[in-house]
């Protein structure tokens, strides 16, 4: 078993050709940039990375075709969590195979008001169905975005279930309580935070780190965090972050990240997006870059 | 073009195998029988299909193997609307190529907040991709669950922009005041209910039918009302339908319309459910059979 995923992982934007493909080779150069300026690891597929707008087929191909490029395996935790637990079963057995260090799992996310016995068995059949002892699931608690979550029941169902196997979560509730509650009660259970503004105190009680949609333009600052988060001055660091987030928080998220990556890159390219997601008003754009350059 | 589309379609129920694999054979025969019994047509991969929880390759496959097993087409609206748009297309160019009456559409429902600019792209861009002139397009609004719903001003865009191709909608708000908006504002679009209990409202506002769950059940009981929506005693039909909906809507709908069928047919495998989706307790089974039963 290889070691245990933590540190600052990035939602790997997705860039995207003028008729909305997935620009792999640019994503796949991206993902290299994202190591070499800072990440740990990297969760290609996650929200941040419209994956929810690409097809089953398409985030195959494109997880072949990283690991073929040399980005390790054991660094990578792709988003394999659809609404249909076959398509997810694939996706996941893919990244087992392929020697991923974990998988991220969103609930299915289409039926709303759920029961946890439900979210338990969805979970549950992808595990039996891969069937791989190589998977190692972190599950992905998004209920903003995905309105279905994952209760401190069902974690706590999922770890006597599968010890080993559901190893960690990522939370992007927003809700720091919740994640203190996790935090608190499941020893072992590794906590990424889904926002970096939580970084510190998520380290304070025992997290492994975060995966930030941020951590796609500000790999080394949250990275030099993660590295000092006992130094005396961490809380100040953790303020430095915030005014990035702070610069940026009033935009659309995913099209604001790709406007400061169009900017920086020169590549216009960048600004594309799959709806139902659209790009910012020249206005907002202009804004979110000064106020971002301000930061 | 052939006839448009009316009257009183089922979102068919999808009965699966004991691992949970769709029972192909056993749901032709039911959307056969849905047919002899009084549904104008059919519209299968809706909510109540647990189309969400279907990969696209399993619809592709279903949705050929229906066709190809005599259903008419032309009387088939089935549920293309995935999260991601090549998924989409990709079903919806199928339903196209087969001759179907008309596709159900979604819209990508995963990211939420999402602008009607991006809802009307998201339309469009699969309008554009199938490509093909006998695609008839249903816009599918049930934001209590997909939470993305369809504006008035969405709906303007599209009729404008697509006209003869976005021909309809299926409104499940639930909400009433929205529907008779729709129907007031826009003459030549149809719209069909989502819920039988506004069936009488909708053809009394010029609407075209419905499709609603409880056609899975008693199909016959709303064909009779479509078929007799002027006579004098309309609203007492309605009031029939109504103690039919009243008897099942404590129980999440789609377990409690499965109940009703395994124990209408004896066969204990139309129970089955894919996660998140869970079975009735047996307790509350035995109640809502109870109530059905008197209703």
């Amino acid at each position: 078993m290889s070691a245990r995923l933590q540190g600052v992982f990035a939602p790997v934007l997705t860039p995207m050709e003028d008729r909305l493909a997935p620009a792999t080779g640019k994503w796949i150069a991206f993902c290299k940039q994202l190591l070499a300026e800072g990440c740990t690891g990297l969760a290609p597929f996650g929200t941040t990375s419209e994956a929810n707008s690409l097809g089953l087929e398409e985030r195959m191909e494109m997880l072949d075709a990283l690991v073929a490029a040399g980005v390790p395996a054991a660094q990578l935790m792709p988003g394999t969590g659809m609404c249909a637990f076959p398509d997810t079963v694939k996706l996941a057995a893919q990244a087992a195979r392929l020697g991923c260090g974990g998988v991220l799992l969103l609930p299915p996310f289409y039926y709303k008001g759920v029961s946890d016995d439900g979210v338990f068995r969805a979970v549950a059949e992808v595990i039996e169905r891969v069937g791989d002892a190589r998977l190692r699931v972190y599950i992905y608690n998004i209920p903003p975005i995905a309105v279905v979550g994952y209760s401190l029941a069902v974690i706590e169902r999922l770890l006597a279930a599968y010890p080993g196997v559901v190893v960690g979560m990522k939370d992007s509730s927003g809700d720091w309580s919740y994640q203190q509650s996790v935090l608190e009660r499941f020893s072992g259970f590794d906590v990424f935070s889904g926002s970096e503004r939580f970084l510190l105190a998520n380290l304070r009680l025992g997290g492994v780190g975060t995966i930030s949609a941020m951590a796609n333009v500000i790999p080394a600052k949250i990275r030099f965090l993660y590295d000092n988060s006992l130094a005396e001055n961490a809380d100040q660091l953790q303020e430095q972050l915030d005014r990035y987030r702070a610069a940026t928080r009033d935009y659309a998220a995913i099209a604001a990240l790709k406007q400061i990556l169009a900017e920086r890159s020169g590549d216009p390219s960048w600004l594309n997006l799959r709806p139902p997601l659209v790009p910012l008003s020249a206005e907002a754009a202009r804004e979110l870059l000064a106020r971002y350059a301000a930061a």
